[in-house]
């Protein structure tokens, strides 16, 4: 696995949404399955309630647990400024915007406030993160990573947001669209898959690779116990993926198997 | 041009934003270009101050104006209910949810609060307006349309979604994506695009079709001066491309010319 290689030179991780789900496996795989980057930081909205994150935290040191609530600006702010503190000269090298909802509703529940509430949350909240955490990430991009100045990739800088699958506006069409009718969160994924686009053209110039992945369906709290994958299968993939990032992966939408998606 | 042909048959239209700009142009060329369906409905926010609307009002009989503040549910609400009893056992057969606004914002001036502004009216209200209109929608569709029962078309029922060529993620790089870096925009018209299509899956089984159209580069208060077509050229295509969709056409992204655009 080469993804795994390259974690080992990157130095810092932030994954939000990590005290359960995907997020939770993914700061749990980074520690363990020898990925290892630098620093791993961990963020949730109430860290005092993130029980196996802190016992994670217990059993590596290099795991950071920070607050953050993802659609409060003032958050997302503070969150900043004690990063910058912990990555230091260093600046963060991955930011994974994996923090995510589902408000679930189809045609007839669907509200505009739900809309709203899901479209905050999964598409606008990656954006104000990665606005904020630009000059870490800069700061990263501009030390070129590891025997490989000009290029692109997780050794250097990086945003990771995770979308879905459901967000293809192409692929919401004949069998595929009757089985999954959630308006609020397929929208907002959609938004988030532009938001991707538009941070790659912008992120560019300073290095900085941005793209959007599809971790499968898996069997967590929003993926229920119906899906196919565990947590475990889906975060070492998706791991291997980011890992393996290079240039020609920049602005794209791919899935956990690495192939790309339509949009 | 079979799409004047087809309005001539189509017993009414609603558009929204009817006050100025391209929803103004297309209640004139709807009343005054040959294409004349049974009753066209303009909606706008705020009719009084709606000057160029009220005069084509009074030169036009079958032009009624009605008010709608497509951000405000209860007036959504309302606008169905005073449509439900301008058509009568007719129903609506041509919902064109064209109001749209530009919370223009690059990378560096974007907030959270623009983008949800501009999801809300651009993506969210097309939505709830279609779900307000739907009994109407069903009871045009289900009397089959002029000697075509079973087909999809304006002569029988459909929504149509004015979107952008900047909604769609995939044209969004490389030349084209530094000219316009419009966040809160851009990220609406890809949100409006998956409600379109999440909303073709769902009206099908009524027979009404659904798809969204960009007009062009239109010089309108939105689209600036130097845009190349003027608003009679935009609406004139619009409207014949409109006039002639069918079923091959449901769940489509098309340019004004008629051809397809990526998602």
């Amino acid at each position: 696995m080469s993804g795994a290689v390259n974690f080992r030179t990157c130095g810092s991780v932030l994954v939000t949404g990590a005290s359960r789900g995907l997020g939770l496996q993914i700061v749990d795989s980074l520690a363990s399955e020898g990925f290892s980057p630098g620093k791993i930081i961990a963020t949730t909205r109430n860290p005092d309630t993130a029980q196996k994150l802190q016992e994670l935290a217990k059993k590596h040191s290099h795991i950071h647990i920070l607050t953050l609530d993802v659609v409060s600006q003032e958050s997302i702010e503070k969150c900043a400024e004690e990063v910058g503190r912990l990555v230091q000269e260093d600046g963060l090298n991955c930011l994974i915007n994996n923090a995510g909802i589902n408000v679930m509703a189809d045609y007839h529940s669907v509200t505009a406030e739900k809309m709203i509430e899901n479209f905050h949350t999964n598409a606008v909240a990656p954006l104000m993160i990665t606005k904020a955490f630009l000059p870490l990430l800069k700061r990263a991009a501009s030390k070129g990573g590891a025997g490989s100045s000009g290029t692109m990739g997780i050794q250097r800088a990086a945003v990771i947001n995770m979308t879905s699958l459901l967000g293809s506006v192409e692929l919401n069409w004949g069998e595929r669209a009757n089985n999954f009718k959630w308006y609020p969160y397929r929208i907002s994924k959609s938004a988030l898959n532009m938001v991707t686009r538009c941070l790659a053209v912008d992120l560019e110039p300073d290095g900085i690779l941005c793209m959007g992945i599809h971790p499968g369906w898996v069997r967590t709290d929003m993926g229920g116990s119906q899906a196919p994958l565990s947590p475990e299968e889906s975060t070492s993939s998706v791991l291997s993926v980011i890992g393996g990032l290079t240039e020609k992966d920049h602005g794209s939408f791919l899935n956990f198997t690495g192939e790309q998606l339509p949009w």
